[in-house]
């Protein structure tokens, strides 16, 4: 069965970036599911928890719009949070992307993320 | 494909509770496969690593019935302890729920949960 | 539809090991599909990030042979390094084994691992 894999992070000979940036790819489809990477804020200011979690969820739409699908398909979310006092904060950003009548299950916990910056990481699955 | 989603997060005009609570699917069903939500245990008193895995593990049940399944076919765990150290006596719940012949792949880590209380959180997956 | 677990953790009569140790299958394999446990370096001694995730990726391997694929259909993985300053270090490691045209998706986020020398777990799952 076909596997699909978009924004591969490799440099265009195909190797990795140097400086110890892994190769993965952003999003994965295989058998009417795509997978998404963990995704992160790119903004720059990059803002607050409900500022981040409003740009992760807006590379998510784009990512699933590239395999062919939108949130209202939505399976499952992993939610990482480097302070889980911000829980309510990303949640009113989560409730205001989200599809009320089609949510994913989710889990929600803490973790640090790569920089001390970061707030919130989302990992996302969706069926085509 | 059709996708089943069971006991949506929402107030009965379908829109979020106010206070910041994340509008989540407790279980999605998806081709042949069923996910549940991060659970914690909802007792009171909420009791110790032990008696929250148990719980936990009744809500599993319960959402694995409802979505015509059960714990034999379980597929995968995730399981997020807030103290690591509560990891032996966690087994033990878990060990006692169980199917010792069917049981599931697990990775199990810790991570600070939504209230200080809470010591496990479970999402689990499942076959139909 | 057939559900086939590899290396259940139990003893010769079906029985959990003693001592709180999980059962869990190190492999479950379902609707061409499989899903490996959370695995850490069984290596003595266990080494740095570099060398643990070495070893796990070894681990990796092996359970994706067993099922009858291999890396180049990696789907998704989850990392847990116990200190995320070790993610750089870790991500060498990591390019040294993914195949730079097939990678899966990926999340990396710190957590607390339930000996204080493992650095890393790793999570994956793969097309058949």
């Amino acid at each position: 069965m076909t596997i699909i894999r978009e924004n591969i992070t490799v440099r265009e000979d195909g190797t990795p970036y140097p400086g110890g940036w892994p190769v993965i790819s952003h999003s994965v489809t295989h058998n009417g599911i795509v997978h998404l990477c963990g995704l992160t804020s790119d903004a720059d200011p990059i803002g607050d928890v409900a500022a981040q979690t409003t740009r992760v969820l807006e590379r998510v739409d784009q990512l699933l719009a590239a395999a062919g699908t939108d949130k209202s398909k939505a399976l499952t979310a992993q939610v990482w949070l480097s302070d889980i006092g911000d829980f309510h904060a990303h949640n009113e950003a989560w409730n205001a992307w989200v599809d009320h009548q089609n949510p994913p299950v989710r889990a929600c916990v803490e973790a640090k993320l790569i920089y001390p910056n970061l707030l919130v990481e989302i990992m996302v699955t969706a069926a085509l």
